[in-house]
This record gives structure tokens, C-alpha cells and sequence, in this order.
């Protein structure tokens, strides 16, 4: 019998939240089991990853949701609809139970801004099926998310080398 | 021209140091890059992630120093001979410059238990050859450390699942 799988947060400031669902996602693979990224803003996911995702044919499915919308839009009604869209193909990904593990990759923007209710995601969240793992990452995952989940770290920015202008690396930052 | 890479450091009492050096392995991986891990302590790279290292036949090195010595032992010259042996082997891997990003995991206990001194540590990471990313992780990285890497994260723990008796959960834990 398959028991309630966990729900992990990866939240904070700092470089790691991704990277460490990314590690999750290889680690879920190599026991051949199956996942699905769900990318609420676009490029957080970076080349190298995706190359690696190649190695397993059928078991990875990645999705890109809306077109980086937050940041740049000027058609808010927009936005909220792309969200509300995203969101519900999240949900349905969660309930149709053919993952083992999935990763909402900055899901918190949706409810930091509004665009989608804190209640409304932790119901979807919650009612993912038995022997599904959810991972949700981004900055500052709101109170009750954090309630809900079973596991949550804070991911604390110390030092950042962008802070003293070096250049983006290949293979770290993308 | 080949630039300095970058020295990064994870460290914290959170999940998701290990899990996140993974992920930019398989990054890195991803870009056709070399990769080598040097385990400190045995066990925290688990099976899944071994799994699906052999996606990348020869770019993945992969050594497990020691055998968890610092944990269990009760003869601590063996446990200092056996750190200098393990710290050497690291310091030689860096020096070879075969490598893109080199992961040095839980390295910080070395430092924590004062089997290797931190000027020493922070002297052969620092000589690494240009275009080498190098990446140690684990709990409390010394002030020293932390001055020396260009990029640093604190992973904070908030939650814990294992604080409420749930069992690890395959995929997740290892």
C-alpha cells in the first residue's frame, strides 16, 4: 500500500531552490521512477539540466507555463488568466497520479501576487495522490504553505558573486 | 582565456546542500562538462543519483573517502591519518585540473573537527586552475570559508519531516 507522499518547500533568497529540485529529480529518475517539472517562470530550468533530462527517454516531462508573464506584462487581466491556466494544469497534473515526483518550479509567485488563492493551491496540493512527492520552490513561500508542507528550507543568500559583478558561469548558472 | 571559476559553498542544518551540488553535477553534465565527486562521509550520495550518473559514462568521478570516520571511530590518529589522506586525494583531483566542477561533499567537517587546518583547505581551493568551479558542501562552513567562496547559501532547516516520524521516502531521502 502506497502511503501520502511529502510535500517539500524550497524557499529563500539564495541560489539553491531549483537547483536542489533539479538534484531531486535526477536522484527520483535513478530509480527509475517518473517526473514532471512544471515551470511556472520561464528559464529557471537552464540547458544543461534539459540535456541531461535526454538520458530518460519518457520518464522526464518538462513544461514551460506562460511566457515568463509576471514580470513584464502591462495587461494584468492577462497575467491572471495565464496563471489561473498554469495552474490548472498543475492540478491536473497532481491528480492524474502518473508521477512519482513533481516539481513546481516558482509556483510561490502565484500566490505572492495574488494571482491565485493560498487555499486554492494548498487544496491541490493536498489532494495529490498516495506515493506522489510535490516539491514547490521559490522566494518567499507564504505562512500557509509552509504549514502544509512536511519539509521546508530556507534557502539564505550569504555571499553572491553577481553581487560583485562576475559574469554568469556555464555549468553553475546555466 | 580560461577566467577563474567560481568557489561555491552550501552549508546549513537544512536539507538540500548534497541535492543541490547534484543538480548542478548533472548540469554540468548536461553541458558535456567533467565531473568529479569526493565523498567525506560515506552515504550521502545515494543510489538514485549513482543510478543515473551512468548516463554519462567516463565524465562522472565519482570517490568515496574513508568510511564515515569521523562518526564512529574510536581511534582518532586513524581518523586524522585517514582525513589527510582523503583531504590529499581532493587536493591532487583539483591540482590534475581534469575536471570542469569538482564537488567536495561534506568537506566541512573536516574543518569542524580540526582534522585538517582551514588555511590548508582554503590554500588548495583557491589554487585551482582557471575554469574550475569547485563546490564543497555541509554543515557550519567556517568564517574562513565562507570569505574565501564566491557564492555562499545558508540552507536554514524550517521543517523536517523526520521531526514528526515520518520515514524516508525513496526518491526523496535516497
Amino acid at each position: 500500500m502506497k502511503t501520502k507522499g511529502l510535500l517539500l518547500v524550497f524557499t529563500g533568497n539564495g541560489k539553491g531552490k531549483t537547483t536542489a529540485a533539479l538534484g531531486l529529480a535526477f536522484r527520483a529518475l535513478g530509480h527509475g521512477q517518473r517526473v514532471a517539472v512544471i515551470q511556472f517562470i520561464k528559464g529557471s530550468w537552464k540547458y544543461g539540466e534539459l540535456e541531461s533530462a535526454k538520458c530518460f527517454p519518457g520518464r522526464l516531462d518538462f513544461h514551460v507555463m506562460g511566457r515568463g508573464f509576471i514580470w513584464k506584462s502591462d495587461d494584468m487581466d492577462k497575467d491572471i488568466a495565464l496563471a489561473r491556466q498554469a495552474w490548472a494544469f498543475a492540478r491536473e497534473t497532481i491528480a492524474a497520479g502518473e508521477h512519482d515526483l513533481v516539481i513546481l518550479d516558482e509556483l510561490t509567485y502565484l500566490i505572492t501576487y495574488k494571482m491565485i488563492g493560498e487555499d486554492e493551491i494548498i487544496a491541490g496540493l493536498t489532494a495529490r495522490p498516495d506515493g506522489m512527492h510535490v516539491v514547490v520552490t521559490g522566494r518567499g513561500a507564504s505562512k500557509g504553505l509552509i504549514a502544509a508542507a512536511d519539509l521546508v528550507t530556507e534557502m539564505r543568500e550569504i555571499k553572491h558573486p553577481f553581487n560583485d559583478g562576475v559574469r554568469a558561469q556555464k555549468g553553475i548558472e546555466y
